[in-house]
């Protein structure tokens, strides 16, 4: 048994790309189990690209981490120890307690995870928060129908390769992008995508995307924003639904980007609607995402696919990673 | 009984803003009435906004108008003669016949209009197109409730002065912008406008929306975009609803306007949606929208404004005045 409960914590607000330097190690005593409390010890740490907006002092998004602080963000764990009526050890828990190997908790935010769905670092995937945001945010406000076109910007993350998949499940054609051109293969061969291009290595979105959507885009997955939305917005059929999951391309922006005034021209005169959202608003209806989630993984529908970096310690830099598109599916941390 | 039908006809395309020689007034002969089809005498002509767009080569808005045709837009008439079984001399109709003393039409985009609801010049504002812009445009995409804070850009025009009044029919709060002074008069004083601004005047729309709107924006009726737009955005409150009825800070632009990248980032920090619409896809509600309008006039809740202009010649003159903004009300004008 450990006597220190190894923590990342915030080390400074990054400016601009996070650096190492940014986050700090520390050695916590373990916490002691109180009434209506339980611990949990971590076992995956998940690292998302919605954490680098909370490493700045915006407002109106989730509350901004706090410097000196354990930095919170989905974990899956076992219970260790309980004084709470709910949990009992061996349970096991996902939550926001983040990066650190223990957490005291009275349970705030955090939910037991079946582990006969699947693997339990699932509950950080693809049955839990980047598995939901495809799910209700491709769903809920892409609604797609059979026989219409979909593009799915940073298709090769997390959320991106299950849009697509959930895309080709409903009969749409499904067209993505992506950094790499190991990420374009497996787009293509894995994840059932009818066409894909590497950003990095086309100059000409518009004309890029003309050629993979020639009949334009009835559903836009938006995980990047900037040049790439100027070309999807472009190329909206009438009654568009565009999904704002992320907007990546932007988030270590130190000054405010500039671009064409396009978006909302493109929203009047093709009549379409964007919509942004931050998953939690559909949290009453994980069981729902979770069970068809669950179900489409059984029948071999969904597929998925897990980066894993071993060490509390290296949260950070498999975190910076992440942010570099080093991955290759759902980054996680591995602890103990 | 005049021998000629006078027209308005498209000359050039304008660049940038429109000139008095990018139109043409020709004489051509009186339509003979065959079967199936009648003769309206046109009382008065509407000009809007969106016309300009439609004089450019747009793809997918309206279609353009075609130089050496008649311009096309919403007028009021009565029918003079009729070999159509649905309509009769004596009907007033209102439909899309455009800049011309007269027109012979088979009733397409012909709808009766019923003059004792109003005078029959609101069949071409508050109880025509821009009222049914305004009722729909901002119900159904704004849906405001009681308590909410509610901003129009271009708010003195015929659709924005309405969605102000209706703004405050359901109890929120109305903001608006306009650009003279003698404009914000008639919003504050006329039409029930809470607060509203001369953005000629203001070189910080954003300190300025956010002193009228303390509580942040919940619905933005925007007609105007562009640095407008901007404020606007920056100052959504979660779940804000955002209607795209017209961006008429762009319609004469000759180049791609560039501004800075906030639409979509700040549509996903807010989890809002922005909805662009164009007026005819409610087209089958519009009896809805016309009897409680016309209620509302009864009722002393709705009032008007009209600027009425005289002659079929000066048609592009009033129309390059609204686009200038010198109306204070719809821009009509009086036929014969």
């Amino acid at each position: 048994m450990p006597t220190t409960n190894r923590q990342i914590h915030l080390a400074a607000r990054p400016v601009g790309f996070p650096m190492e330097s940014d986050f700090r190690l520390v050695e916590a005593p373990l916490p002691a189990c109180g009434d209506g409390q339980f611990i949990v010890k971590t076992q995956y740490i998940s690292v998302d690209p919605y954490m680098r907006g909370r490493m700045n002092e915006m407002k109106g998004y989730a509350e901004p981490f706090q410097i000196g602080q354990v930095i919170t963000g989905g974990s899956v764990g076992t219970v260790t120890e309980s004084k709470h009526p709910g949990f009992k050890p061996g349970d096991v828990v996902q939550g926001m307690w983040g990066w650190q190997e223990y957490a005291l908790t009275a349970g705030e935010m955090c939910s037991k995870f079946d582990p006969t769905l699947a693997p339990i670092s699932t509950a950080l995937g693809v049955l839990g928060m980047p598995g939901m945001t495809a799910y209700f945010g491709f769903l809920d406000i892409c609604k797609p129908k059979a026989g219409e076109t979909v593009f799915v910007s940073g298709a090769a993350g997390a959320v991106g390769s299950l849009v697509g998949q959930i895309a080709k499940i409903k009969g749409c054609r499904a067209v993505g992008s992506a950094g790499t051109d190991e990420k374009i293969e497996y787009l293509l061969k894995e994840d059932g995508f009818d066409a894909a291009f590497n950003y990095k290595k086309v100059n000409d979105y518009a004309a890029k995307l003309r050629e993979l959507c020639p009949k334009g885009i009835d559903g836009y997955f938006d995980n990047v924003g900037g040049p790439q939305s100027d070309a999807a917005f472009s190329l909206l059929n009438p009654f568009a639904r565009i999904s704002i999951c992320g907007q990546i391309s932007m988030y270590n922006s130190t000054a405010p980007e500039v671009g064409p005034r396009l978006v909302l021209t493109m929203l009047l005169i093709r009549q379409a609607t964007a919509t942004g959202f931050l998953v939690p608003q559909f949290a009453a209806r994980y069981p729902e995402g979770i069970a068809q989630m669950a179900q489409w993984i059984k029948e071999g529908k969904i597929h998925y696919r897990e980066d894993i970096m071993d060490g509390v310690e290296n949260t950070p830099k498999a975190f910076i990673g992440m942010l570099n598109g080093n991955n290759k599916g759902k980054q996680l941390v591995r602890v103990g």
